[in-house]
């Protein structure tokens, strides 16, 4: 194990020019950003570097480099967000390209010197439990982790690659994985790459790691008490898949240790034949509905597409059709596809009422059934009557293309869908080209 | 209501010249039985007729009588059963065929100037409640009814007559319907036919009518407790569906009284048109399974096909096919009609296993099944893992033809299945060509 790991940080570890670079490039934006504030006449603003990039655990080929600005507390939130900007724009003029970001508060991102680069205003609050917005945290983590960290950087390294490589990095909605901050604290609490694996290995849902006393309890899969604010669970946004997953590849990886864990692979897209070969195989019924991305962030996008995604289950299940597996896509276009045991019924379905001893439910029951035209048999089981009625949707197409406006859907996702969408069923799905869409299929197919 | 009643008493009430015919046979029957046991020096015999012909409640047409020889209960059974026997077959000399029939002890069975004759002997017990078989029972029931149906007759054939038409009539275990005791208990009971719709409009399961105090409870839909013996329910052999047919077809007589309700309509075999035709509107799939009808008595065959039945359902649903119908119907063959919402299903099944984090039995699960070839894909859903594996039978015929002798058949049925059986598929059922079998169809599609 230990040769692998040390291979793998050959690998990972960033090079002392690597570092220097970095390194020359955050003092130099350090220094300009100060030279703006006094020049501006901008009151006390102090600046720092945070992030992996001042906690030597940034992985070669990341180029993140996240600059704070902190004010006093007392200054009005304009005023934060204004002299935030008028810092951010003008090193921008710098930058190879920039545009400005919107969380709580805008803040500058920008390409400088093949960095990435986020000048963030934020307050400079006594402790985090006293914060005004939520990147004001930020800097109570990167002392957090200063503190503590050294000697374990390496670990956090391959802790993060194994996670990226094995899709549960990320804290962002899309993922729901596991957050840098979140690795970090794991490596310290537990001591080692290997040793978080070997925890890991017999987590239950509800494992709760508490660095610190928490001041409440926490209903998630897994509960980190951050050390900096005993409110807050660091691993709120971690769902029960990814939890489970990394689960699953500690064992694995404890197993039968292999550099194989460590290596992302892209997946090929699909041609046509393959797609074919593999329903053909499969047997099971495939639509697809597509609609034009919507304009936003993808951490409001993909809530949106998840969202979508249960609730078209669920109207594919109140209509009897049997969902397999549905999975998002999102490129220029949005993609919800969904697998079924068959993408067609037959033209009748049961139509249960009460029994027949509740007398005047099931009178209703027949009056209503009985004489219809478009009833197909009416009869008593199990003590009950039992009207056959026609489906109104006995494919899965139809059905999406009538009804997919009842779906419960996000304000972006629905918009969207009320400018068109199409729903592909069976061979049509060919139909979709987009390489990225074809390569996601692969984990499907 | 009247006029209609009237109208149909008119066409079910035996002319007097039927029931002139029907004593006379039945005199002269008592007159030959008697002097049998005389001349063959059989002692304590004593001759009665009991059922509807001797309470005046049998319909035109239908030519039932029961003569019972009743012996001393100090008679061993096997001299009960040779007396019987013998008085039976030196009738039997005069019938125009006969067949000794076997129920708890054998009685004779006899086509007699176009009467069915049952020849029976039992034991003249002190109480139904001190009985050595059942049979000993009827002269009870026989005393019971003519001390009270007085002025009820026409209620009764009025009551059989419409239990009759709808199908809800006779004891038998293929019907489980009402008995012809049952009916005049009712009436008694309730006081007329009206009366007696009027109440069972309004009955729901675990309806008692106490007739006298029961001596233990009773679990059945319908509780009448006999008379002659507080131990038992006359209705012990009535179905819910029958149970609840009853009441709803009460309901429907009672709001639009017609004639119809009296008439037995047989239903036209349907053509290879029909049938085609009504499976192209239902769109679901049909599977029929034809094999010999095994030699045996009503009661015995029918209990056995409905648990075929039942078992053949739990196969299905056991490997996802959805039941939407089922129905037996035997003539010289027994044949199973299945109707399926889909004949065939997708070539996976998805297998959930133990959540992950229940480590000892997850592992299994995870290493019994990402290793081997036929697994399509691993993965986890909802905490579990799920293998998708292939599907032993993806069409219900390929099910049925391999895995039906795994489903609990009954003695004889099974045999016969043993012997060779059929499945047929969609079109393939046209193939069944039986006019009785094509009758019963109507009633499915």
């Amino acid at each position: 194990m230990d040769a692998i790991e040390k291979q793998v940080l050959e690998r990972i570890k960033p090079s002392d020019e690597e570092k220097t670079r970095l390194e020359n490039t955050a003092s130099y934006l350090m220094k300009r950003a100060e030279e703006l504030a006094i020049e501006n006449e901008i009151p006390g603003a102090e600046l720092q570097v945070v992030g992996s990039a001042a906690r030597d655990t940034w992985i070669s080929g990341t180029h993140d480099l996240d600059i704070f600005i902190s004010f006093d507390p007392s200054l009005p939130r304009e005023k934060l967000e204004e002299y935030g900007l008028l810092i951010g724009r003008q090193i921008a003029r710098e930058a190879e390209s920039w545009e400005e970001g919107y969380a709580e508060h805008p803040y500058t991102k920008l390409k400088f010197s093949g960095f990435d680069v986020d000048i963030v205003p934020c307050y400079r609050v006594e402790s985090a439990e006293k914060i005004i917005s939520a990147v004001d945290r930020t800097p109570f983590h990167n002392l957090f982790i200063r503190e503590h960290i050294a000697g374990l950087e390496n670990d956090v390294l391959l802790l993060k690659q194994f996670m990226k490589a094995c899709g549960v990095y990320g804290s962002e909605l899309r993922t729901g994985g596991f957050s840098g901050y979140l690795t970090e604290l794991l490596v310290i609490h537990y001591g080692s790459f290997e040793k978080v694996l070997h925890a890991a290995a017999s987590w239950e849902p509800g494992k709760t790691i508490e660095m610190v006393k928490p001041k409440h309890s926490f209903e998630e899969p897994l509960v980190v008490i951050d050390p900096t604010d005993p409110n807050r669970n660091v691993a709120a946004a971690l769902t029960l898949e990814r939890f489970t997953q990394f689960i699953s590849l500690s064992r694995d990886y404890l197993k039968k240790p292999s550099e194989t864990f460590f290596l992302k692979t892209k997946p090929e897209p699909m041609s046509d034949k393959e797609i074919l070969d593999s329903c053909e195989k499969r047997k099971t019924g495939f639509v697809a509905i597509c609609f034009q991305t919507p304009d936003t962030v993808e951490d409001i996008l993909y809530p949106q597409l998840f969202k979508m995604q249960k609730s078209v289950e669920m109207l594919l299940e109140q209509h009897d059709f049997r969902v397999i597996r549905t999975n998002v896509w999102a490129g220029e276009k949005s993609i919800l596809t969904i697998e079924l045991e068959n993408e067609s019924l037959s033209n009748i379905r049961k139509h249960f009422g009460p029994p027949v001893w509740v007398k005047e439910h099931s009178e209703k029951f027949r009056e209503k059934h009985i004489n219809n035209p478009n009833t197909f048999a009416f009869y008593i089981e199990d003590g009950k009557y039992v009207a056959e009625l026609p489906r109104k949707y006995s494919h899965a197409k139809d059905l999406l293309e009538s009804e997919l406006h009842n779906c419960a859907l996000g304000k972006h996702v629905n918009r969207s869908v009320q400018e068109g969408y199409e729903v592909l069923a069976g061979e049509e799905i060919l139909r979709i080209k987009e390489t990225g869409y074809r390569a996601h299929l692969r984990d499907f197919l």
